[in-house]
């Protein structure tokens, strides 16, 4: 049995585990009962209506929020993000598995297509068809680093699966370990009350990578969904892929978020516009997948006047503790690259490895960027690189060089013209979300949101993390043709 | 400049080309500057609206009726299919450009979910967001050697792509390069006289693998399609994955499709079911991703009387020539590991490499096939294997063993039964269509059709590449976050 060990973010003190209850890590013996659990209760919640989903996402928000204080504060001493946005990203969680719910409990994951027979000979003709939704089977779920809520034990994905009706096996986070044991235990209270499997939700921890290697081979498995790096990302793609039977696998990785601003946005309310995005980059110490990393600027004196009131406004801004040491070495590394790449520093202090981070920006010529792919990379923390383009045709390059992004930011295209047609093309063409005022931090969940994008920002991306249509990730489409009528009252509900 | 040949697939002996118009390979040069046609005509054919590309579709169903006569001719030489299926898929061909012409002019393609804002703080308050979808790019497109026509230069995933926005550059099948030549021609006719750009359709050949791997790792490749082999399928996936922007690869590959019939239906008519397998099984000559590989039935006399009466009906059966040698030396080496695993061969005459092949038919026990991976792998061509199972229970064994196909077949489940459920719970979780009626092969180009499964009946089992639904596959989604009053007035058409 390996102990685990859970530090605070601010101190990196050690944070002991109750009396009695050590961390351990998960033996593979462990992993496969756990897996095996989850297979057991796949045909069972897969029958599930969506009266009884809903009952059981209702009653994990309803937990979660009655043990707020307790979570939020023990959230705060593992992460360091603090407890306003803990609670607030508590609050997004209860209402994302609640609204999960609420669309088992109007059955979209029983909609279905109904083709009656079409006499005649084929191609006009044909049998009788209905197109339902298959639940995948259980799911592994890889918990981030940077939503202890949100993207963890109980998050969107763990929602969307649960709602689609497919088990659950999440591997946790090495950065909250002590939460999510604490919101297992409270999900283990309320699938017993419901009188549910237990296997229906299971959780996994361990060091390395060993574990969740073994987790997403695991043949039980039929489906992964992560966030986190494009690095881990991509190896637990390529152990998807390498399986004897390959399975869906949803990454959400790396992402710049570029943020084009126009000069006439700029004149018409540059400070603003700089304090907004000072706070953006800054948000969480920059620990957000759709923090803006890239600045796409023209050659104006509006823009170089926005150089110095984001500048001025970063200076301002006190970053805490990024999540872990091994992310703050990363962080620096990151900030070396680019400026072993030669970009220009515009505020650069001296990194103190003991105390939090210092918001970073830095500034580079268009075409060296787009010529130097290790710019392209995500720098994950409070930093973010300006890119000087002496046109909108070399900004809609530093699009196409990014290739993929979640998002992207345009300031300035509120009237049609060639340039803003040029720009929102580039834009929906390597991004999942375009917006056109305010800042990529903060995405809700919502009917039209879409949170994913072209390689890295995602591996599908034509799926979404975030928003009602990531249930559709955890159904696979069965078409049933000539169904005798015992099927055929059913109506799309699972056998 | 290599020269390329075609074969008469029942004489072997060489084609010629048309004079002065020699089939020769594609070089790395032509395929990049074809690439790069493609990628050209990529905006200008995401701006068309739905009537632009039904205009098209229109067109290119039309003029492959108006050349019907020569285009079956040169497509039975080449296979060896015969003129009757040929016509039927000449005919589907056309359908299904003109449906996913419909579909286009009717918006599908343009189809999105309007959110309006919500005052208030997150997570209940939200941004006004559009949910729109953008067409991938231009889509590398791998013609199928059993399907010249509907599954080829001008097939399903050339309709679904051209209707969803995309560019297609297909990469032609050494089976019917002649004819890929003559379908290309007729494309260019009508691309020049509609005033739309050469580029949105090319086509590329070659022998070997090299010009498929430059095809799909070219960068302005956006996404892949392939009908084939599960080795072929898997090699091009693995190249979709290694680029250095890993792209969307859907790839449907192989499938055994199981038929499950249980004695009372095989009691009440196994007589007229025999001929029905019979002669689906050896249907062009067992060259369908549909045919049925696998007849699982249960220990009764029904079943041995209806073992009796398919081998019979087998025999009767006058299989004409494989489209190609290495297709019949891949059939006969399939049989052969068959044999070597120590099934009970019912019938299998001696095979004469330059007949026809002859119709096969083993048996073994259901014990034995789940423990002999060796028995879960297609075998191209006119043959079957009857697995012996000794329950219901056994016979859900050897569908888990299977874990994915592109259908189920179940005879007998028209009464809701527990034997009936568990049989469908197992066919829906391991197939993307299962069957009450009939047999697999002859697929509906329909609206609730689904063409994909776990692997290894599919890389992408959320997927279609048959149907309605195959559109879905080249249209990305993009939420568009405060957009300003001239682009919501294009109410999600392209910019």
């Amino acid at each position: 049995m390996t102990a685990l060990q859970s530090f605070d973010a601010r101190t990196g003190q050690p944070i002991d585990p109750p009396v009695g209850h050590p961390l351990l890590a998960t033996t593979p013996e462990q992993l496969d009962a756990i897996a095996q659990a989850a297979a057991a209760a796949a045909p069972i919640w897969a029958a599930s209506d969506g009266a009884v989903r809903a009952r059981l996402l209702d009653a994990l928000a309803t937990a979660l929020e009655a043990q707020r204080e307790e979570l939020v504060a023990l959230a705060d001493a593992e992460t360091g993000l603090g407890p306003a946005r803990l609670q607030g990203e508590l609050d997004r969680t209860a209402f994302q598995l609640r609204r999960f719910g609420r669309m088992a409990q109007d059955g979209v994951p029983f909609r279905h297509v109904d083709d009656p027979a079409v006499a005649g000979a084929a191609p006009v003709g044909h049998p009788a068809m209905l197109r339902v939704r298959v639940p995948l089977g259980p799911v592994a779920m890889f918990a981030a680093s940077n939503f202890p809520f949100a993207f963890s034990v109980l998050g969107g994905d763990t929602a969307a699966a649960l709602a689609a009706g497919c088990p659950v096996v999440v591997k946790a986070h090495n950065g909250h370990l002590l939460l999510a044991d604490r919101v297992f235990a409270l999900i283990q209270a309320v699938l017993k009350a419901q009188g549910l499997p237990a296997g229906l939700i299971g959780l996994v921890q361990g060091e390395g990578n060993a574990i969740g290697t073994q987790l997403i081979r695991h043949p039980a498995i039929a489906a992964g969904a992560f966030t986190g790096s494009t690095r881990g990302g991509a190896a637990l793609q390529a152990e998807a892929s390498a399986r004897p039977r390959p399975i869906p696998f949803y990454g959400e990785l790396g992402s710049v978020n570029p943020v084009i601003a126009l000069p006439h946005a700029l004149r018409a309310k540059g400070a603003e516009l700089a304090a907004t995005l000072a706070g953006s980059i800054t948000l969480g110490s920059g620990q957000f997948c759709t923090s803006p990393g890239v600045i796409v600027l023209l050659d104006d004196p509006a823009s170089d006047a926005f150089v110095q009131q984001l500048t001025t406004a970063l200076v301002a801004q006190q970053p805490h503790a990024m999540l872990t040491p091994g992310l703050r070495q990363a962080f620096d590394a990151g900030v070396g690259r680019w400026t072993q790449a030669g970009v220009q520093p515009l505020l650069l202090e001296a990194a103190d490895a003991a105390q939090p981070p210092r918001p970073v920006l830095v500034q580079v010529d268009a075409a060296r960027f787009i010529g130097t792919p290790q710019l392209h990379d995500e720098v994950f923390g409070p930093a973010s690189l300006i890119v000087r383009a002496h046109s909108v045709a070399e900004a809609v390059q530093v699009l196409q060089a990014l290739g993929g992004s979640l998002t992207v930011t345009l300031w300035g295209a509120d009237e049609e013209s060639a340039d803003a047609q040029a720009l929102v093309r580039a834009a929906m063409q390597m991004a999942g979300r375009v917006l056109f005022a305010g800042v990529p931090t903060g995405v809700a969940v919502t009917a039209a949101q879409q949170h994913g994008g072209p390689w890295p920002a995602s591996t599908q991306p034509l799926t979404t993390s975030v928003g009602d249509a990531a249930l559709d990730r955890f159904l696979r489409p069965v078409a049933l043709q000539d169904m005798p009528a015992w099927l055929a009252a059913r109506a799309g509900r699972p056998v």
